[in-house]
């Protein structure tokens, strides 16, 4: 049997900006017993989850499911919608940025990687006057599509996606928009049909608190119509037969049966009525990373992400004072406290630590969270000017939950 | 499907002494298939957990297994040692005493209820010499048991079951030793051989770390033979056909399969040698104690065990201010933090409330439900002289544990 | 981690008479967390699983669930209902209503065993008869109660409780009838209120499809009245607290949640409306039972019980032809084929098997219990008659089930 | 809470040849709690499947492990290896090769689809003479690679791919052998290395007894080589950062975590040395597969596989008498009887049904699906020229398992 026995007692705290964890309730959907995806019970679990995400997407257009990882997702943005040679404008906003402009030019796309210099850009969202102003430029429209990401997992700051539409739209170009949402969505606001995206990629483990493993593209009809004459070779990210198969609740090939079940949970968890549905689950973000925020703060710490307007509700990025090693902290918080913290990424490698608070996490969870890591900054060394939990503490008893637990009959 | 949804998100925080959180390696090794128990399988499931019981007892003697929950082998305790009309002498720690007293009562046993006067006795472990006065006293050896709790749940107070033992002998007098460990075994030191007990009545909800449902008898070859002349009516508690019967490690009736399954889960756990084994477990629960009592302190709170020696591993009673009421300080937790905690039970109720900390948590665990209360206490109106939480950090962040996480390879 | 491996590949098919198969809708359920049995949403659950069992019961007066398995309810039945000495009435249909009755002399009372004489009795239900002609002999009412099992497990015979009831009141005698319907209960027909039983004794592994530990007494009002003077000692079994608490949803000692969260499921899957609730689940079994005895026939083997008309729907005892030993043959069968079948018991040990056919069954998998029972008994040297299989498929095949599976939509 | 339930009792019973049912043991090990893919406790998950997976593909090369359902890794064995029209050999076995060709033209490649005319291909596995005489035609050596299905799902028939190999070598082409055993792998006899395979595309839901969402490519070195001068554009699927990463545990993007345990956990089963291994995997499938065909026989019923040197030993096609839809026969089925079969495809849709016999079954399981399959072909008004069940049982009762279960002590 397998075991991978770490954990000496307790419930490791797995608060990373994803995978996320997993609430029992989508575990043991999980557990169904895996069904003929050809039989008729399947089409039911095929349209329902089809249905949740439009939902969850906010759009009526079609979303395309694959039993694949976010990163196949982004790949089938791409090749769904662009042609060998092609240019594409991508934003830098941090390390998941740079990865996806690298599989662009990987799958042979001219790519634009614009943004702020050096580090500069992974303290902020997208500057949607930067993309104005390339796109007035690109008056021959060679530029085919603009890529953006929501809410950038490396830095814990998010992008004002309507003020990209706005941006295309004042260019009178062309380009698709097309953004990865793999950790924006069902945690951040994000609204499909109503920002005008072309194209939204995500991912299971994230705010859908799934085990990876299934991911995304939601769709326009502009991005639909463009599909038919993109040239980059594809079949299994094709949307085409996707498109069509999912009418009827099947799908082209063999679909993740056990995480469908899984999702089809989630759906159900996040689109609860009673409990307000996805505005009460874009609150709770909102008022974990206050708390989170009011704890970095509390302790002298500068937070990764240096505009308040767009920080994110998913994680925060924590920046160590200079001379401290963030993965030699995270190790010893680990190893100590039995707490997973995300590490920096790419430019700001061993700079700072990320706290993710999304998902099935509650203000004790983060309390639990913050005291680990409060323990493991001290024990390292770091000079804290105050309590960052007492900080949060304030914050979570002065603002109560939009949901509370139900009281006895 | 059942749905008991009181949580709108994150885990609920359990730390009630007892249940106990379930860790999921044992629930699911509950979720086995259920095996015919006269079947070749079932003798080895059976001989594993008979077994286990001894080591975790620290016992060489019969350990009894009662598809049954805990206030069951209470009884059995009674029924298989005593006759109608005998004495017993019941020592009062608690609540908990109070009702194993109030049970021999009413299966027709004359019992006398030792203890300190008012409160004062629930605020105390057992007081030896009170008892060896009484027996000394008993010189016609009417009195045919000694019973106490050794660790009571109701208040945080444990009771040295050397001291009995030994105050007995002082009197050499005949009574049975008959000790409640209910909320204690696997968690405080507990050894039925070395202390010289005659019956221990423990269950599985606790220290175990499984859902309620089986309880135990461990034995003692003076208990065994006095059980031979025992008048009380008694056939599914009877110890003579398990004993008997369990030597091929089957059960006389049908055993309750599915939480054995989780019994052997839990012995592995507790038992595994590279952590150091009870050793361990009883380390880490003083280590969790000592934290909850610094934040008690550090808020300015009473404990309801008035005597540091006997101060409770598993539970900490912390004693609410004149004129607070303990259970809407524990309702406007529950509602508003998703923590439940343990009600002031008997003569203290709504004075007090119990802090759980036993089984399946870790440091970080504890900082949540600190956090939890603290909050809580401060949304009630309660004055506190300092953080709590930030005494329990500074107890754990200056201590390291026995048994640290593993390192990467 | 538990491994119990002696099934190299595959499902193992646990065709005993209970426990039997466990529905994995049962074991999710019975997996989530367990949780505080004083708190607000556990009243949620004791209150519809005591709504749950009384609509299995088919009575509206109260049903006392015990944390224990069946035997204990046995305890209970006569504890909360006798005093020391008196006279019962137990009425001979097997090794099970064997055990209650020694159980009965175990707790000092009073039995006397009617029955047929010899094996004879084994073969055959209830003699209503004999009852009726021994109460009227006790003209001064000596006898305090009538036991009988509803379904004797041991030998696949059902005894007719009307017609005890009938032959009670025809001798105008003041009896409680007593019943175990243990292996009966969600299986075969069963109807407290109207049939005028003063107490049910059942238990969880059977009908119910749960593992073992939790068991039923259900009441009726002469029974409570009667147990208010009854002497017998009891604390754990005693029906008033657990009658007066059970009013909110609570317990007077703690209850085996996990197991309370598979009965609610149990009670959900049971008496599903649009499936048909209790009366497709007897309807289904007798079906099974059908099958199962065509086969028994069809191979030229006796079947246990002689009287057709109180064939059991839950299990079929097949008797071996003189020289074969049963239990060499279900050992080959479970050795070679992975399909655990039922002992003989007490008085037909080693000269009959018995074919559980109850729970989370369907046609196939009796056809496949059938396979390997033709399969062993082939191989074991014992002479058929002709193929068991064969006859059970020609009455599947030519009988529909009440509720086939949902079509396509 | 998620309900697809068209079970009314028992167990579905899921015969279709993958996905294959799922071994709770695999179930229960997908419900450990999702980890940080970049934690140290990663690397240990990470390097037991690639090391487990090798044994199964007996390879001492690299295998890749894709988050992505099996079609996927079909891609991935072309995008890896081949430019932009590219030629390529395919062969044609029946409707899953049919699909990967369709595939390959997507892609950009020039495929050749070679094979018998009509269904007789549909019937027979690879003829490596065919594909010998076309490599000699290749004197040029345009054709790049030659892609055979090991084990064709739609028909039941196996291809030896030794003899391709061979067929290769003898026409002195260096065109890579690609070799797609999805349903085939550690159901049927598989070498990677010593067989001389370039790719093996395999997937997680036939005999590795996985829910769907993971798929395999096996490499030799010489694939590897040709891989860096490839020039379809790819990155999800590319194998240079796979293979690089791989070496210390870790995935350059996000794996599917649970579905790793779950393969951890197959590969302990499978390879269970006690069990005796891959060997005895191999030879249950063929007891099976052995036990169905003479039911199929039994039945005068022509089986789709029309040379017995090829049978697959993991699924079975039943051809239909003229005139009778499979499809309604297998509805019928599914309705009554509660078992899924495989539909037929592509050019024999309608005309037969399949039968799955692999992974997680065992005798029984076969004698219920047989019988189901029995009942439902009278119902459906086939006749049938004897018992098909009574001819499986023959076999499986005159034929011992290698492994049988254990025995008691």
């Amino acid at each position: 049997m397998l075991t991978l026995d770490f954990h000496p007692t307790g419930r490791h705290f797995l608060q990373i900006p994803g995978p996320s964890p997993v609430p029992d309730r989508i575990l043991r959907a999980m557990s169904l017993p895996t069904i003929d995806h050809r039989g008729p019970e399947f089409a039911l679990l095929g349209k329902r989850v089809l249905a949740g995400m439009q939902r969850i997407f906010q759009t009526k257009h079609p979303v395309v499911i694959y039993p694949a990882s976010g990163t196949g997702a982004w790949e089938a943005a791409l090749a769904n919608t662009l042609s060998p040679g092609d240019a594409v404008l991508m934003y830098e906003t941090g390390h998941f940025a740079s990865l996806w402009n690298r599989m662009a030019t990987r799958l042979g796309l001219q790519t634009e990687f614009l943004g702020l210099p050096g580090v500069e850009g992974w303290r902020r969202g997208v500057q949607a006057d930067l993309i104005e102003k390339r796109l007035r430029e690109d008056s021959q429209h060679r530029i085919k599509a603009v890529c953006v990401v929501h809410n950038e997992t490396s830095t814990g700051a998010t992008s004002d996606i309507k003020a990209v539409r706005k941006a295309i739209d004042a260019a009178k170009h062309p380009a698709l928009l097309m953004v990865d949402s793999i950790s924006g969505l069902a945690s951040a606001e994000y609204r499909h049909d109503e920002w005008g995206v072309d194209v939204c990629v995500s991912g299971s483990q994230k705010g859908l608190m799934l085990p990876p493993g299934i991911s995304f593209n939601a769709l326009s009809p502009k991005a639909l119509e463009v599909s038919k004459n993109a040239k980059l070779p594809k079949s299994f990210w094709a949307w085409d037969e996707m498109v069509e198969m999912n009418k009827t609740g099947y799908f082209p090939y063999t679909p993740n049966t056990n995480l469908l079940y899984g999702l089809a949970e989630a759906c159900d968890m996040l689109l609860e009525e009673q409990q307000g549905g996805l505005d009460t689950v874009f609150a709770r973000h909102q008022r974990w990373a206050e708390g989170v925020r009011a704890a970095v703060r509390a302790w002298g710490l500068e937070i990764q992400c240096a505009d308040p307007s767009v920080y994110s509700p998913v994680l925060t990025g924590v920046v160590m004072p200079d001379g401290v090693d963030a993965d030699k902290v995270r190790q010893l918080i680990y190893e100590r406290f039995d707490l997973s913290l995300g590490t920096g990424l790419g430019k700001v490698k061993g700079r700072m630590f990320r706290i993710g608070h999304l998902g099935d996490c509650n203000d004790l969870t983060l309390v639990a969270a913050l005291g680990g890591c409060e323990m493991g900054l001290k024990l390292s060394g770091v000079k804290l000017a105050g309590s960052g939990v007492q900080a949060a503490m304030d914050h979570f008893a002065s603002h109560a939950s939009a949901v509370p637990l139900k009281k006895a009959a």
